[in-house]
């Protein structure tokens, strides 16, 4: 089975980084194929780079189509996962609907650190939306993604600290990691503090594998029907469905 | 005041049909600007279609910054509402949630009526985050949005025959159009039925006049900060921010 | 238009701020009327004296029916809101209402400030009936009503001090005044904290223009028809309904 | 112990129904008192109604107090419950809140079969407040309160085919009569569908008993803080409390 | 009448501290009859040892049965409450379930103190499920639940000091006591701190007087259908019900 | 990796249908070990019944210690599923819990079938506590379990029925077989529906294997620390916790 991880923000470093997490949790035969979105902003911070973030995504899974028997986004805002869904044919799965649906097996309470404050509120929407608004809190670390990846930021430090704190406070059974940028400290830091640290990729994978092992594909029926064939403008006529998409 | 009323999809008479709908319930002093989007779908249904009508959205938005005291996004989708109020320095309304919150200052319980069943969940949810879950119900009449455009289509029959069953099934005590282009018929159908009918646009139009009056505006702090500066790549080059955008 | 302002208790100085407060934000052509009621508590602080101001309010509205287009409830604690759009065959706003309802379309997380802890959870109940309990939090300054009337009293610290911890300890993103008496304070605390701060007079005065604007008035189907005619006994007789009230 | 009733419409025949299903439920040593408002509408029917019938509820609370150990407020729709609990220094029961309470020790879903559709929302929105909003589900027999206190008005036809449709098609497990009214029917129903069925008088009257036995009263902090003693003008003058009411 | 009180754990010691908590409460007329588990945990801490404590609490139920006209489970986590509803065809109370239905007629908010942090979410999945989650909060005070035996631990110091966190930052206007071994303290503490303190013990006692003598019983259509007739094999052979269970 | 799948009633061929379904998935590598109760019901068919299947499940759980790496509870009302996770040191994945999660990455709204209607509501409050309660709806079929082993009982026509309902009515985007003798049905129905058809114990499998793969197991801070070390006592005696369980 292939398995695309599509990166939609354009930092390269971030794809590779992904892409080792997935081979680290992937199934004998599953082939991880890794993509890095061409257009768009160099790393998801808010709604603005994320809506930003979706051509640049759509434009991967399209040109890619035929090849992969699912696709993971990687990126924790779950950014374009409905649309992506309606366009594709096998299943899709995010980083934060993998991560807590993942965390709901293993704790009652959990809770998902990020990295700045605008994406915390955003995340927390997501979380409620999947069902575990009574069962996660999401914290801010105020950690700029890209200083994920300068190892001299301090930006783990600020991390550890705000894990402390949802241990602390929030009675917190599980964290989450709240970015894909961070895929590479779940292991450590579950070592570090006792108790599971799930991080969204890793999880998606898995997710992704289970889905295609078990036949199954996202419903064409209702909300992610296929996009109905009809005339697409100016810079977005290549999204322009023949028919059904696929 | 000018409002800005963009449609997020690329069909210029429904920007019409919004526009005067506008007009037709603006305040003395407000002067309705309106634009249609020059990339993207023809009309937005589902999710495919309204994640790629966002660029074309912004771009408008963008484009005419400094011209406007407020935005209405003319689709009941809200479609990257999210986006461009963290984009804009000025007030930015979406259909959707302007008419759930006018429709609960009339009535306890209300149906929102929309056009296929693919949008009808994507609404449900929208709904559901603006806290009207327990006391709105959403339909769909199974009407291609572009059908409104033609009289005869039998949308109009289409239309009334769900509003009937909104008002003998779900004990609606008001009823809320789903869809920009239904703008012109909330008049009609208010005195046929004798309930609110709330359309969106005008909705909107009196949100955005409200908060411009108040001098309010999209708060900066959390959720909707506005966008860091940073690159942005390939076909989405021009949306990067210089600085906090505005 | 002519909208009707009632104070639901009977402190006159009250009033008076309330209708400077409406008139700062009225559009041209709107006229602003102001009442006071004449029998009831001269603060309403707690369920029993806002049950105990309800007559007194729905006298107000009775006498001077025809006269006004719209009315608007001065208290923040929506003081017999039920009772009178029942009552009326115009728009009737409250403002806890109208003030959370504006401040979700800034913001997607705030925070009430109210006066004291015996009206927080009344308060704390309303939003939830509105639908905003998942995103807004209610807070008491422990500030009697009557001494916001009092510039000595040093209630503006307290209010103060209550809004520092709402930013720092909630994430707000925006503030609502929760009291009538606080309304001349809202464009200060705006300046001064850098966030909207909305208060709840002038949002209903734009939302009850609104709604006559678009043709919209409650409805009379369901939880809001008019009160059937009945025999009332006693000192409330001259409140029988004749036939439907308007 | 002693137990006042208090209807707080002013139908004494609806009071004598009240008063004789309460006897018919009380523990040897409880005494039943009961009142009829003497100022007021006929029958509580929406909001309206309800908000007017408060000052009569109060008045009987107030000149017996000091004579009862609890008060039961005899009408479904809870009228004036939170005003009665700041006033008194005694428990004071609603029968909305008694019987889903005591619903929901018998059943997982039941249905509340109350009167008018003005009153089932209403109905409704107490239910959702008193957290069995998953559990119960609200509808109206289109029966008018007074019809209840006449055998041939057809009530009871109605009422029979609504508990059967609440049966058929809501899965309710027991059901809750809606109207104190209603009180003389419960065991007769209760035989012929062989499910519980609850009657909010005879459930009141037992939460009353019961929290008198256990020593347990209102809490004054908070929410039910007894009123702050402050002039009260006009025609409510004589609701002004001296110093905290009791 | 008769109450059976099973203790679903093996500690006579708290059986009789529940039965005297009990037949302090219990009304002129009411027998307790007080039974301990002879099978099981010596205390219930967590959901492992609730789930072994349940075969001993229905041998209880069932040797007994035809003896009882209600029956109390007297452990706060609700042990086996739904089973022994499906069981017996007399009403059936737990401890939480009456307690917190109890402090919803006192107070708007409360705060459950149970004893250890495992049985806290336990108890806080309760109470959501029993419709109170936005109204309580549920605190752990970190007490074995044996050392509650014993004078000497400092149990009662925790105990307090968690009281008044539950006070001073949860706003609670009453306290609801989350263990039976707790049973004999709600008294001193209710008048240390001036609010409602409620003991499950107690609380449910008098939830089965009133449904034995509303005449009321578990429904046994849906849910709690009285057990069908099939074997059951091995060391839980004895359990098979013969026909519908009673 | 050895995933055991107990199967909490006492029927063998129910076991095996179970097995059979779960090597059709399995990854390479993954060995299925199969297991039946020794003690309890036959089948499990509501609360009674599901309440004393829990010690022949803990038993097969307990006896096998160390011989598995994940465990699946092949029962759809997730029997034990708490107790399960806090004895075990390994993960352990209930039907129910996993297909709802596995629906909720297919479709925004789905519908549960069951058998029995006094397994309705039970699966309900499971699906509302896994987060589901707003996007899944659950369908009873009147199915006794046992007739899903018999051809000839017309089981599967029931089932199919309750299926069309489902999407016709419920807006169903895919189903969830909702119980585990209907395992091997899915991949008929999901070719007959053309909707995803997802089955529980394929779906625990594929999250057995992701959790083992992943490095995560259950919690043990908070709601699922290790049983505490205490005596047990008479029949229920060997289940006594020596240290902290595993």
């Amino acid at each position: 089975m292939r398995i695309l991880i599509v990166n939609p923000n354009t930092t390269a470093s971030m794809t590779e980084k992904a892409a080792i997490a997935a081979r680290l949790v992937a199934a004998t035969g599953t082939e991880i194929i890794a993509a890095t979105s061409r257009m768009g902003p160099v790393s998801i911070e808010g709604h603005y780079d994320g809506a930003l973030a979706i051509p640049g995504l759509l434009t991967e899974l399209k040109e890619r189509a035929g090849t992969y028997d699912a696709a993971v986004i990687a990126c924790f805002d779950d950014t374009g996962l409905e649309a992506a869904r309606s366009f594709a044919d096998v299943p899709v799965l995010g980083l934060c609907e993998s991560a807590v649906a993942t965390a709901g097996f293993l704790a009652q309470r959990f809770t998902v650190v990020t990295t700045l404050e605008r994406s915390r509120v955003l995340i927390d929407n997501l979380v409620r939306r999947y069902g575990m608004g009574e069962r996660a809190k999401v914290r801010a670390s105020d950690i700029p993604v890209l200083e994920l990846e300068d190892e001299a930021s301090g930006a783990i430090g600020k991390l550890r600290a705000e894990i402390e704190r949802a241990l602390s406070e929030d009675g917190a059974e599980a964290i989450v990691l709240g970015c894909a940028g961070m895929t590479d400290l779940a292991r450590e830091l579950q070592e570090i503090y006792g108790v599971p640290v799930v991080d969204g990729v890793a999880a998606a994978v898995k997710q992704a594998e289970a889905l295609v092992s078990l036949g199954l594909s996202t419903s064409k029926r209702g909300s992610y029907a296929s996009p109905l064939a009809k005339p697409f403008s100016g810079a977005m006529s290549a999204f322009a469905p023949m028919r059904a998409a696929g």
